[in-house]
């Protein structure tokens, strides 16, 4: 398939890399960025461009790798240049497939990889679950096909559902990672590393793949244990910030057993 | 050594068998569950007693892997039992040395493996932090080598240092495990298995062995994504325990940026 990336950010540089692995053919890589473009570009035998009036027509898809704001106005765009009848695609798990109603495109989809990317570290493809939707159910088939030359973990995910498994990624991935912040922050108080903690850290999440996380759950909030909440409610007493969260995450703890 | 195991817990159940596996002598285990106490005598070779009456005198170290609650009197006990010329050791890391004060103990100690413990999960022992602490010099050198040979990453550890370590881990492990609690509940909603973020949680956790946390963050709260979160909190609405923890943390996440 002849494809298109606009965007050459975390996860088009790594989506297109992919792409480009197993096969597919990336004629085009677009993004403001010149630098950007043309790094992707060279990547993956492609031609770079910056100009979305110079973008290539006749592509099988074009997958829309950039920020949720710019989704609707590169579609309006697309479709006015005369790509309207070709399949475009967005890797947002935030925006809805209805981002592309009134931007003149027939054919939509979403394309989106589960997954934290960052420059720095090469993602394992194969266990990235890819949440597909399209507006067709041709072009549902269509992009679970290319899904499975990238994952084995393919699904059809509709909006409501993505919506829901966005807002929980927020909660294992920023807000845990938030966690692993504060706990940094409380241990350089001591001059201790957050290093101490990674075993324990990592036995939390082997944890869940053993059993539900509410029956795996310990501590001090679970067990009503109030001289242990209250001796670490003392330790944090000059840190508002850090003792409203565990003030609170406590008592959505015992909420949530109760 | 001739090592007494007061305990028959998740700790004392790990941390008995992996003495006994590194050559360590256990001559008795004592739990108020008689099962308890038999079964993991068994396994380590050792009788099993329900009685502290009838404690072995003259082990070299006595280990109380009890709760928190209860290591101030079986101390005492263990002292008028005519035990106060042997090293005692707790292994939490929520209790201060200074819980032995006034037992008429003469030498303790701490003896901390930072890692959560459950029944069906063996342990990797070697990576396990021990926090080691004593109120003797000799005592912690003796508890250090003994800790070493269950462990590469053994350390002095004084009683601040494993209060702040404690509240720590709290965040790092209940507090996270929650917040996985908090995700499989969404999911289900849509029927959808929290094994779909199951690769996302590895990741979030791989990443902290690259980067600091606080480099690593993404999402809505640190992009200020004002949208997005909006998004979540309708679709949060009519869930205000998960809706106040939502808006907490994104708020915590923006403060600590700033």
């Amino acid at each position: 398939m002849k494809i298109v990336l606009i965007g050459a950010g975390n996860v088009g540089h790594h989506l297109g890399r992919k792409l480009y692995e197993v096969g597919e053919e990336i004629i085009q890589v677009f993004s403001r960025n010149r630098n950007k473009a043309k790094r992707l570009a060279t990547l993956v035998d492609a031609t770079a461009t910056t100009s979305l009036n110079r973008i290539y027509k006749q592509a099988d898809v074009y997958i829309l790798a950039v920020h949720d704001d710019a989704i609707h106005d590169i579609a309006n765009k697309l479709a006015e240049l005369g790509c309207g009848h070709q399949l475009v695609v967005h890797t947002s798990g935030a925006t809805p497939l209805t981002v592309f109603e009134e931007t003149g495109l027939k054919r939509y989809g979403i394309f989106y990889p589960l997954q934290t990317f960052s420059i720095s570290k090469e993602p394992v493809f194969k266990d990235i679950p890819f949440c597909i939707d399209a507006s067709d159910k041709k072009d549902i088939k269509l992009l679970m096909n290319l899904a499975s030359r990238l994952s084995n973990n393919v699904r059809y995910i509709n909006d409501e559902q993505r919506a829901m498994i966005h807002v929980a990624a927020v909660f294992v991935n920023n807000f845990t990672n938030h966690f692993f912040h504060i706990a940094q922050a409380l241990l350089k108080e001591k001059n201790i590393s957050l290093d101490i903690l990674k075993p324990l850290i990592r036995e939390t999440v082997d944890k869940i793949h053993l059993n539900s996380p509410d029956e795996m759950q310990t501590g001090p909030a679970i067990r009503g244990d109030e001289k242990t909440i209250k001796r670490h409610l003392t330790l944090l007493k000059n840190k508002a910030e850090y003792r409203k969260v565990y003030e609170l995450v406590t008592h959505s703890i015992q909420k949530i057993k109760s």
